[in-house]
């Protein structure tokens, strides 16, 4: 089974469909989000997270912004609905960056409501689909590094729910599995919100890729015992130096 | 304030009084446990806890199994008993320990009911007493290695609540903070079971010492970063040689 669409267009083009994450592992949701107003909420109350997905949602959520018909000067429009959107994750660098471009693409059109809104959404399609292709590139150059039956060990959530694609880290997996290795993940619960537990672990289970979770204090004894061969944490920032910035336990 | 009592006899010494420790963080309730089957089942489902607590009153339970004016021989009254409260928790030594001394005693007497009936419960008030007695001088011999000003590192609960006196490891701190010593802990929230967060972190704030909650994943760092003087751990059993056993994270 191929890994979950966290975050897309929805059917009808006139949405952002997202995976309601605050609901999982418990039920699978899948909610469209209508207002730019929705996605600050689903953005505020992590029904979507994840940078990459929240950066997309975003970028949706702006072009969403200018109604159909729109005419004369909607720069403020779009301006107030940049302000609202930046203001839900203002330490997010992937939200300020898909809002800014989508921002400067739209404000080439500020006398033209109908070219901006079709710029708006090109350019959020863009961010979409760029995501995908970089999650895609990650996994192919991860997957490299995982031998045939290789035990991962994760921390957090770098998986498909946190992208528009299949994931950060994590892809590494899918893809690997995808070539017909055998991997197995050992997948830490990532205490205090659980998006180990929660969230990396029902997307692999649902994608049928062996998965155990274990009490974060467990990883120490696994990696000690040489139960593990690799590990794949999730990263807020990366250094030049190769400093990386991530939640506790990492 | 005086760290609290988990299990000791009820005011009308007809029973087992319990801290119900399935409430705890929340609520504060104190059972009183007037049967064999009570007590197997506030074992059972972890409503008093910790290896001396639970020792504590099944050795009472055992003493309740006889009735007031029983005659004849009550042996096998008695043996069922043991029997039942034994299988609560076959893994505990603590629990076979206090059950045999008692079990022992009693059967010194099996012709007399009334005789066996207080000698029962003569040597389960043996029991609590030794056990507060052994928790005060751990804790007098603990505090000795606790500087003013120490920064204490928990995992898990080895508290008042594990025992019938002020606790094993933690009373070291108790007594610290007794002899006027300035005591910081940190506590493990200890997954998957929570016992750091709900029991170690409620007790020691009850009592008046400063705690703060992590979760178990940032001891690591915190402990990197010389923030920690000094480390407290349960021990399910501790060898000859000075292994522990304890639960996963220590």
């Amino acid at each position: 089974m191929q890994p979950i669409q966290a975050v897309t267009w929805a059917d009808d083009g006139d949405g952002v469909r997202i995976l309601d994450q605050r609901l999982l592992p418990e039920r699978e949701v899948y909610r469209v989000l209508r207002s730019v107003d929705e996605v600050c909420e689903a953005i505020n109350t992590l029904a979507v997270r994840g940078a990459p997905a929240i950066g997309i949602a975003a970028a949706m959520g702006l072009a969403m912004s200018i109604p159909a018909g729109a005419r004369g000067d909607v720069g403020l429009v779009l301006a107030d609905a940049d302000g609202r959107l930046r203001g839900t994750r203002p330490t997010a660098v992937n939200l300020a960056r898909a809002l800014d471009r989508v921002m400067q693409a739209g404000l080439r059109h500020r006398d033209d409501g109908a070219a901006m809104r079709d710029t708006l959404r090109d350019e959020a399609t863009k961010i979409l689909d760029e995501d995908r292709a970089m999650c895609r590139r990650i996994g192919e150059h991860g997957a490299t590094l995982m031998a045939d039956g290789a035990r991962v060990l994760t921390h957090c959530n770098t998986g498909a729910l946190a992208t528009g694609g299949i994931g950060t880290a994590l892809a590494a997996v899918y893809v690997a599995v995808e070539s017909g290795k055998r991997i197995e993940v050992y997948a830490d619960e990532t205490r205090p919100l659980l998006q180990g537990s929660r969230l990396t672990a029902w997307e692999l289970q649902r994608a049928g890729v062996p998965v155990t979770v274990l009490a974060d204090g467990a990883a120490a004894s696994l990696l000690r015992d040489g139960e593990v061969d690799l590990c794949i944490v999730g990263a807020d920032r990366i250094a030049t130096n190769g400093d990386v910035a991530n939640k506790v336990g990492t």
